[in-house]
């Protein structure tokens, strides 16, 4: 693996997934495949599980990590070229991505959508300005539009906890206070509709995504027949499509109840974390037997350690 | 050890100190008990030496560490049950909690108090949540109401440095600019006062703390006879118990002074730092051969280290 | 080496170089020199190169890093003597330096001018308030008037990139949106005019720097004259030394340009970066086959390891 960006860059996702899995059960395995390796650990914006599992799958593989916080730490970057620089920002990231690359073996960045524009999120600025004047692999820990750290976990559970050969795996919209990016969403269907289930995305006019209209998604806008029979329900909140970087859906009964599960087939419940209880989903989801977002997140530190190691195994070959 | 929250967790404070002695004259001997253990230090509130003490003691140890300093790196977290998370708070106390402990084997938090209402403080809202919650050993890095790794830390000062074999030690109240919590001063009190000793509480009326209230500690608001023939003189500020959380008390006429020691019996003279010269204790004290903060600040990292070791020990088996 | 605050701390520059160079063949030949010892980095000021070459370059010797960012990780600091405290800073000099001193072997620290007097700039307050109280060796990682890691550097540069015995090396003054301290300037004064080379200081009357004058430096206001057969040109801009810390020369000619670059022998652009493009310099000198400030940024791990070995080394003996 020369880089993890998207999807794009896993070519068989069966294999890494039961690769991540054989990790789980033994995760300092490979603990000196990484001596004398550093990962660059870029924050653009705030992280709790990415930061640590992603920190944590590195020190796993005998890695060094340096952390910098761009917004504290460091220096406000320019991205478009041919700039006269003379306002906010200090730095191009034509400088920042070629020296950082000679500090790191391996760069990890996160930057979130800012959500003015769709042109603008989906040029992902910040990640596609660090692939393309870096001279390291470097690994997305949530971009504008794509989160597949996050998405590749998501397959890694579905694996770990499906009972039925082809799941019915829900993609639902949920209610929140503002409005929120594409990404987890996006790297959800782009991974999970590889694996062989039946997918649908549940969501109001206007919120389906991109990634679910590229890959001929099944859409319902009814959530509770979407919810029938379903062997998975993700939920996740996501800023309209069509008025994009809006939350143009007040309409609070897009919230996942209890009630609402009894529909599946007693469906495991999932979210990728942060969620807000009685927002997103109701505590009595969250608190039973059949939410599985703890173990979930458990698996982000071996979706982080089979990308890292391949690309490390790829830095040594 | 299980944990380390509290005086409550020490059951033998006379061995765990003199282990600590022993630490400190062979900081790496046990450097290999901390292999592929990872300590997560949670920091809700500005640190200094327990950031950097805490660190060191789990790096002699053979840890990794991961640090987050939440105002800055991450999410808000919500600790009230069955809240609708529609304001402020990102994450609820009960996934964070669960999640961190998937990737950290031991959990270091500090949270002060808020000083907005002594039932509040004493609930302890941020360090019980992780207690409650998390599946891993908590160490408490100053919570609300105890700060034990300093009330460790100033015993096993006491025991290096007394020649007495039972001092008269002295906790007094200092002024300053602004209230401060209780934490030091009552994990103080618990810890030195169960070392053979005279402990002696000397404060402005309203300014009795409770754990002095709790341990009958003898009490005295004229400062100086507290100071006749002291060994050890430990200054502090915290705002007023009665009037709890403000500071009603402003007489400079507390602060330590020279003068002051020399009615002790060539009495060190202690604080927890960061310390205000000249508003809570004068240069001339502070830069005497008399003043022993900097050894007491040494000795963080082996109180750290003892507990850390006892921590792990306690894993493996 | 016993510390490392300014050019007077390296006692044979060639020496220093060659062995940086060496080690840059060579990065993990020492990665035992510093086992079970710690660097502290203290970070005043934002810093992306110098924090992660300076950690990088620790990595490679087998130490641990500790980083605290001042302003959002800790307390502010006190550096006057005999302050009554009562105002907003928490902690005295005496007692932080003495203080971390116990808990790292190595203090690097980062502390940029205020650029509010020249004479409090001069002073170096915080680095030599660290100097003073410190028991462990002081790493300058930039203090108000030296940057004496940066300017190792570029004299391992140059060397690395020159072809002449004896190059014309000019530092050319530079246009800036505001105006910067002297610290770069100064140390690429004190360490390039070392070198056996032709040194020309090219900048607009007023901001002729002390180090210049300190050693006659052969000083041209006319800029392209000063650029005519350089072999290299180091760009910067710095506050006015006569109207000290003020921008008052505005002139947008002092850019450094492709065509000016043509005067010169070939000559290599150098800069420390960040760099404003289009503002200090024109994109198409940056992205031309002359510009060699990505490689001069990767040398800043390698005089930050040279110097930590050459401290480490006198730590042991």
């Amino acid at each position: 693996m020369k880089k993890y960006i998207n999807i794009n860059d896993v070519d068989n996702l069966d294999l890494i997934v039961q690769e991540a899995l054989a990790i789980k059960k033994a995760p300092f395995s490979n603990n000196k495949l990484g001596t004398n390796k550093v990962l660059g650990m870029l924050f653009f914006n705030p992280s709790l599980r990415t930061r640590l599992s992603t920190q944590k799958a590195a020190i796993n593989l005998g890695m060094d990590v340096m952390v910098i916080n761009f917004k504290s730490d460091s220096w406000t970057l320019e991205f478009a070229d041919g700039t006269i620089m003379n306002a906010g920002k200090s730095e191009h990231i034509k400088e920042a991505a070629q020296v950082i690359s000679q500090y790191c073996d391996i760069i990890a960045i996160r930057a979130f959508a800012l959500l003015e524009s769709k042109e603008q999120d989906y040029a992902e600025e910040v990640l596609s300005g660090f692939e393309k004047y870096a001279s390291v692999p470097i690994v997305n820990m949530e971009s504008a539009t794509a989160h597949p750290l996050q998405g590749l976990t998501d397959t890694i559970t579905i694996k770990e906890y499906s009972k039925n050969p082809k799941p019915k795996v829900v993609l639902t919209w949920a209610p929140h206070l503002k409005p929120l990016p594409h990404a987890v969403s996006n790297s959800f269907i782009n991974y999970a509709s590889e694996v062989d289930c039946d997918f649908v995305l549940s969501c109001p006019e206007g919120y389906e995504l991109d990634a679910a209209l590229d890959r001929s998604i099944t859409i319902m806008h009814n959530q509770e027949k979407a919810f029938e029979d379903a062997d998975f329900v993700y939920a996740k909140s996501w800023a309209s499509n069509i008025d994009y970087g809006k939350l143009t859906e007040t309409d609070k009964d897009w919230q996942v109840t209890a009630k609402k599960m009894g529909l599946t087939n007693n469906g495991k419940f999932m979210h990728c974390l942060p969620v807000r209880r009685n927002v997103v989903v109701e505590d009595e989801v969250l608190d039973s037997e059949h939410s599985i977002v703890i173990q979930q997140a458990n698996n982000r530190t071996y979706a982080a350690q089979v990308v890292l190691k391949r690309i490390l195994e790829n830095l040594e070959s």
